[in-house]
C-alpha cells in the first residue's frame, strides 16, 4: 500500500453545489491499481483554511498529497497561494509554466492573446515546484516535494483533473507501489438482516484479516430485505488474491443460507462502483 | 454564520465504491438555510482514524460536527469506538437507544427478534451520549456535546441520514443561526474566457465583500466558449441580500459585455445544485 491523501478545495463542494465526484474518481482509480485513499479533506478557496489543511496533511506524513482545485485564473483560485504559504516558501513566475500557458491558447488559434495578469498568474508557482502539462485546459499541474511526500495539485475541472492523474500522477504511484492484484466480488442478497450476518462477516475478518468485507443495506421490499455485500481481496500475488477472494466468497455464501437468505446475483469487477 | 464541519465514515468513500453525495445533500441544506459547511474529512472504517480525526476537527472549535456512517450492526461499524476513543470515555449500553432498537423491528413485526450481540451493538453509545430517533432504520442518531461542540453522528444510509438531520439537526442549528436570507443567481455564458472575467471578478469582491461569485468554465463549443458564473449572497436583511445580488449581477452582465460574451440564461434558485 502507498499512502496517499486528497484535499480538494472549492466551496462548491461545501454548500451543495458540486458532488465531490473528483475524489470518488481517484479512489477508484487507486483502488484498482491495488491501493487506496487515506483521507480526503475538503476546504474552501481561504488561504487560512487551504495552508493549515495542507500542513495538517503533511504531518500525517502521507508519500503523496493530491491537492485539486483552484488553480485557474480567477482571484478565488488561490491554492497555490495556500500551498506556498503553508509549506513557508515564496510564489515566483516559472517560466516553463509560462510557455505551457501560451502553448495552450497558441493551440486554440488564440497565439496573440494579451498574457494578462489573471493568465500570467496560471504560471506563478510556489517556488521549488514544477509544472506539469494539462492537455485538456490552460493552467498546468504542479509536483513539489516537501519533506517526504510528493504534492501534487490538479485543476479541479474533472476532464482535466483526469487527463494529469493518468499520465502523470498514476504513473508515479504505481511505481510506487510495484505490481498488485485486486479481486472485487459484489453479491446482492435477499431475506436476511445486515444484522443476522453480522456475526459471520465478524468471524470472516478474522479468519482473512486484510480482506475488505462490507455490506450495503438497501431496504426492504415487499417485505423482503435486501443488502449488497462487497467481498474485496488486494496482494501481490494473483494466485493467493484469488484463491482467497474464492474462499471469503463461499463461506459468506454459506452463512446468507444459514441465516434464511438467497444471493440472487454477483458480479465481478476489477474497480466496481455504484452510486449511494 | 454557524462553524459546522462534517466527519465522513466508509472505507467506500474512498475506494470509488460511493459518491459522497451525504457531505453534497448536507452542504446544500446548510447553504439554503444561509450557513455552509467549513469543511468535510473522509477517513476509514479505522478506529485510529477516526478517534485522530475527530480529535483534529474538535481542536478546530466547530458549533457542530456532524459525523456520519459507521452506526450498523457490523464489525466494521466501529464510528462510536472511535468516538469515544477520541474523547476518552467509555462505551456503555444505553437504555433509551436499546428500546429505540427494539421498536423498530416491533414496529415492522420482528418483535420477537433476538437481541444479539450485534444488534445490542446499535445501542452502545459513548458516555454521556443521548439516542436521536431513526424513524427509518435500525440504528439510532446520537447526540453528545465536547467542549463547546455538539456532535451528532448520524447512519450512513442517505435516507436515514437525511431524516434524522431534518429532523433533529437542522432545527438546531437553525435555532442557533437565527433567521438568514439568501439570494442565489446562475447564469450561462457564451463567448468570453474565465480568463478575460477575472479582473471583473476580481472588483466585484472588492467592491461586495462577503458576495460569493465563481465561474466554472465549461468547455469550448464549435469554437465558443462557454461559462457558468455563481452569484450568491447571504444576510439578515432579505431587502438588502436581493438589492446586493442584482447589484452584483447587474455589474457582471455589464463585465460579461465589455468582454465580448452574452449570458444566455440566468436562473435563480435559493438553493442551485449542479453535478461536477
Amino acid at each position: 500500500m502507498v499512502k496517499v491523501e486528497m484535499l480538494t478545495v472549492g466551496k462548491e463542494l461545501l454548500i451543495g453545489r458540486t458532488v465531490n465526484t473528483n475524489a470518488y474518481w481517484v479512489g477508484g482509480r487507486l483502488a484498482s491499481a491495488g491501493t487506496m485513499l487515506d483521507r480526503v479533506t475538503t476546504v474552501d478557496d481561504d488561504l487560512g483554511e487551504i495552508a493549515a489543511s495542507l500542513r495538517e496533511a503533511l504531518r500525517r506524513r502521507p508519500e503523496f498529497l493530491v491537492v485539486v482545485g483552484g488553480l485557474g485564473p480567477t482571484p478565488d483560485d488561490m491554492t497555490l497561494k495556500g500551498v506556498a504559504r503553508g509549506l513557508g516558501v515564496r510564489l515566483k513566475l516559472n517560466v516553463k509554466a509560462l510557455l505551457m500557458v501560451k502553448e495552450h491558447y497558441a493551440k486554440r488559434g488564440m497565439a496573440d492573446v494579451e498574457l494578462t495578469p489573471a493568465r500570467r498568474k496560471m504560471a506563478v508557482l510556489p517556488a521549488g515546484a514544477e509544472p506539469v502539462m494539462n492537455d485538456i485546459g490552460t493552467a498546468p499541474g504542479v509536483r513539489l516535494l516537501a519533506g517526504g511526500t510528493t504534492v501534487y495539485a490538479l485543476p479541479g475541472v474533472p476532464a482535466e483533473m483526469r487527463g494529469i492523474f493518468r499520465r502523470w500522477v498514476e504513473p508515479e504511484i504505481l511505481k510506487r507501489l510495484g505490481g498488485m492484484h485486486r479481486s472485487y466480488v459484489r453479491l446482492k442478497l435477499e431475506g436476511v438482516l445486515e444484522s443476522a450476518l453480522a456475526p459471520a462477516i465478524a468471524s470472516e475478518l478474522l479468519l482473512h484479516p486484510g480482506v475488505y468485507i462490507k455490506s450495503h443495506p438497501r431496504g426492504i421490499r415487499e417485505g423482503v430485505s435486501r443488502i449488497e455485500l462487497d467481498v474485496a481481496v488486494v496482494g501481490k500475488d494473483a494466485g493467493a488474491v484469488e484463491a482467497e477472494a474464492r474462499a471469503v466468497e463461499g463461506e459468506m455464501t454459506s452463512a446468507v443460507s444459514g441465516a434464511g437468505g438467497t444471493v440472487i446475483s454477483r458480479a465481478e469487477d476489477s474497480n466496481a462502483r455504484g452510486e449511494t
